[in-house]
């Protein structure tokens, strides 16, 4: 039950747009996209501006009222679904962009703003932001910063963190902490803006963002067919050799995943008349158009000598090149329907991955062999998606089990994008350690002393 | 006066080659590369493993034994210089490559080795470590993580931060916080070694460091003569629009610069037979070496087209590159010459700097005709070197004023990759909140609650 005496101030502080009550909260509000455990809250905030927001959470604070605070609603780990008892605060309503700085290669955006609107804001001036997950639609930048999302483009131009130069963010006494700096390098005083990228809006709400741009490149794509797992990674080593830093992107996807993504998407179809073990999409960015085709496809070819891949397609024009791509981003649907599952994005270096997957592998098949088990994922980064159907929650127990030990097992970490949220927080102790999850409690202790900023996430 | 209890007891902690006393004490340990304010220890610790530097460090919180931490010296900041009172801790026996990872594209290194040994243990075997200082020979990579260096390469490859991907840190409290992980994406929890990176050791003692490494490219490098500042910038947008993505170095100095570094340099002389008002160095990292030199050429072409440059020479070889670096590099015999003066190295994105260069030159010129000012530096990622002569304390401390709050007034940082040591602490409230700085004050007493981790630098 929301108190009071709180609501009753919360009427001074905040205008007619920004509550919304009851019925009038929609189901969006009440679960993220892994559709776990939804709960609508009693009341939803919607914020207009940076200082309303402040006063909200100064009130939060006072009255010792619990909070989540939500974006896009695209997260996958738990982290913006309402727990009983929390009141909403949306973002949706500080959206925009504020400014493109051409020479600096910058922009400056409000917490709401939807990465594809930023894509093609900057695009039209010939710049890229080179950060791109599936979610483009609907994600909002503030999410962004918030979760350090990855994506598909990591190898090449790194994480979010590395993308971001500037912040504004309120904390959980009210506080505006404002640095929207444009400069490239900054080593004045502490970075205090790197706890609160990742930290899943555990220790202050991000309400600004100043992204890093950089020069358009051109973009060349193929979907291959290889024979095992041994073969990616081989291809991967060679590509890396032959293309050196221009690889953007290396995704895997295994045989079980395809066939499920071509099954479940209406008009997907596979670009090879017969089925491979497993399947790379890869993309390299250039600077130097000229030749550049010709460079790609002896490249290919080179791969094709090896037999490191048995065929392979090369993506004519854009739409070729978005319908390739749908195909990796096709487990959206597939995840719809697919029910009680469990959902991981272990990271595990290039060295200890071969290994990883097949301990994975063995340990499902042989205490679930009748699981539906798909892996695919950002090879290039090693960050692997791991979906494995369950039939009951100590089913999805004992899988996360097998998938984060083995991690543990061999130098990985749980999570290399998503985030643990609420969903993967009690697993925080398999990849770190008893030391550092200490002091995690310390600065969550610092910064949200009466624990009402998302509380339970990411730290038990 | 080092407390005799705490020195009695350490002789229990610390083995026969970890302490050094009085007259042994090398003057290297009494100052860094500023030259400024030198003072000798009284005690020189230099211990052999982590847990030997743990003990150390755990008996000094006991005792509340303020000591400062060294590594190569390399910085000019004053940070690594003692303070009165302060036991000094040299990381130098901490050395040495531990482990070189040609699948994961890792090193992993104890913090007292030098950055040159890893460039050239891993380019061996075809990688790169894409992060270069002049003081590559002496820095260690545990100063670079500790300093968040940037350097020769930041436009295309990041600072350190976004180069190391694992550390092992000693806290205050002796606690060993380790995270040695080689993934390169890792959203398990708050990422605690950001907090490290560039505090300048005032949080923690980096101990060992995890860096990412990159495919090696083809390095192809030009320097070219421009009449204008005005120019330069337009030449920098040039490169972008051209090189795109490829620009690795844009280095700009003055022609006051210049015949300094060419008067101070015995072998050094300038690629043109004339004087200019500004040169560039310019590089770019290629991928795809052939037809690299043409496409070199011709972008140089368009800008002698443009009128944008005047000269310009390529380097062949790499003794030719060498060469052309050595006077960009050649600072450091003008600065030790020079006597009293003022070290800045300010960070102001594109968009500013040209009015931040005008007012600054102007102010300085006004109110110091007769000083020597040498500007040069990063333009690539607005990060300039200003160097003035100064003839008092009094004069350093209204250069030091001109200096910031003009960086205050474009938008830019006091430090972009100096830091702020013990030098330029007073100035940190010029260009970061108040809200900024009391948060750091307070992580600060979090990590450090008897204020012994390298005192008084970073925050006065």
């Amino acid at each position: 039950m929301v108190n009071g005496e709180f609501l009753s101030q919360l009427a001074a502080v905040v205008d007619d747009k920004t509550m919304v009550a009851g019925a009038d909260i929609g189901a969006a509000h009440s679960v993220d996209t892994s559709g776990e455990y939804p709960c609508l809250p009693e009341l939803l905030l919607r914020p207009g501006s940076t200082e309303e927001l402040s006063a909200i959470i100064k009130l939060c604070g006072t009255h010792q009222q619990p909070y989540v605070v939500q974006g896009g609603m695209t997260g996958v780990s738990g982290g913006a679904t309402p727990n009983p008892g929390e009141v909403a605060i949306s973002l949706m309503r500080l959206r925009g962009i504020e400014e493109i700085d051409e020479n600096a290669f910058t922009v400056t955006a409000r917490a709401g703003t939807p990465l594809e609107e930023i894509q093609q804001a900057v695009a039209v001036k010939g710049l890229s932001f080179p950060l791109d997950i599936g979610a483009r639609g609907s994600c909002t930048v503030g999410g962004i910063a918030a979760t350090n999302a990855g994506g598909n483009q990591v190898i090449r131009y790194g994480v979010a963190r590395n993308l971001i130069l500037g912040l504004e963010v309120v904390l959980a006494d009210g506080t505006v902490l404002t640095s929207l700096t444009k400069v490239l390098k900054n080593n004045t005083g502490y970075d205090l803006k790197q706890l609160f990228i990742g930290s899943e809006g555990t220790l202050g709400v991000i309400t600004r963002v100043v992204l890093r741009l950089v020069p358009q490149c051109e973009t060349f794509t193929t979907f291959c067919a290889v024979n095992s797992f041994s073969d990616v990674l081989q291809l991967f080593r060679l590509s890396n050799q032959y293309f050196s830093g221009a690889v953007s992107a290396f995704e895997v996807m295994w045989q079980d995943y395809m066939a499920a993504v071509l099954a479940a998407g209406e008009d997907l179809t596979s670009p090879f008349a017969e089925q491979y073990p497993f399947y790379v999409l890869l993309e390299i960015d250039v600077e130097r158009p000229d030749g550049a085709m010709e460079w790609f496809e002896n490249g290919l070819a080179q791969a094709l000598e090896q037999e490191l891949i048995q065929d392979a397609v090369i993506a004519k024009t854009d739409s070729e090149r978005e319908k390739l791509w749908r195909i990796r981003e096709g487990i959206g649907e597939v995840v719809a329907q697919m029910g009680l599952a469990v959902h991981c994005d272990v990271a595990v270096d290039a060295s200890g991955l071969e290994a990883y997957v097949t301990e994975v592998e063995r340990n499902i098949g042989e205490q679930f062999p009748d699981n539906q088990l798909l892996v695919f994922g950002h090879l290039g980064d090693g960050n692997l998606h791991i979906t494995v159907s369950a039939n009951s929650e100590a089913e999805k127990t004992a899988l996360y089990n097998i998938i984060f030990s083995s991690a543990a097992r061999h130098g990985g970490m749980i999570s290399g994008e998503h985030g643990l949220g609420s969903l993967k927080r009690d697993y925080l102790s398999y990849t770190r350690t008893e030391a550092e999850v200490q002091w995690m409690r310390k600065l969550k202790q610092l910064f949200d002393p009466n624990n009402c900023l998302n509380p339970h996430r990411v730290l038990g």
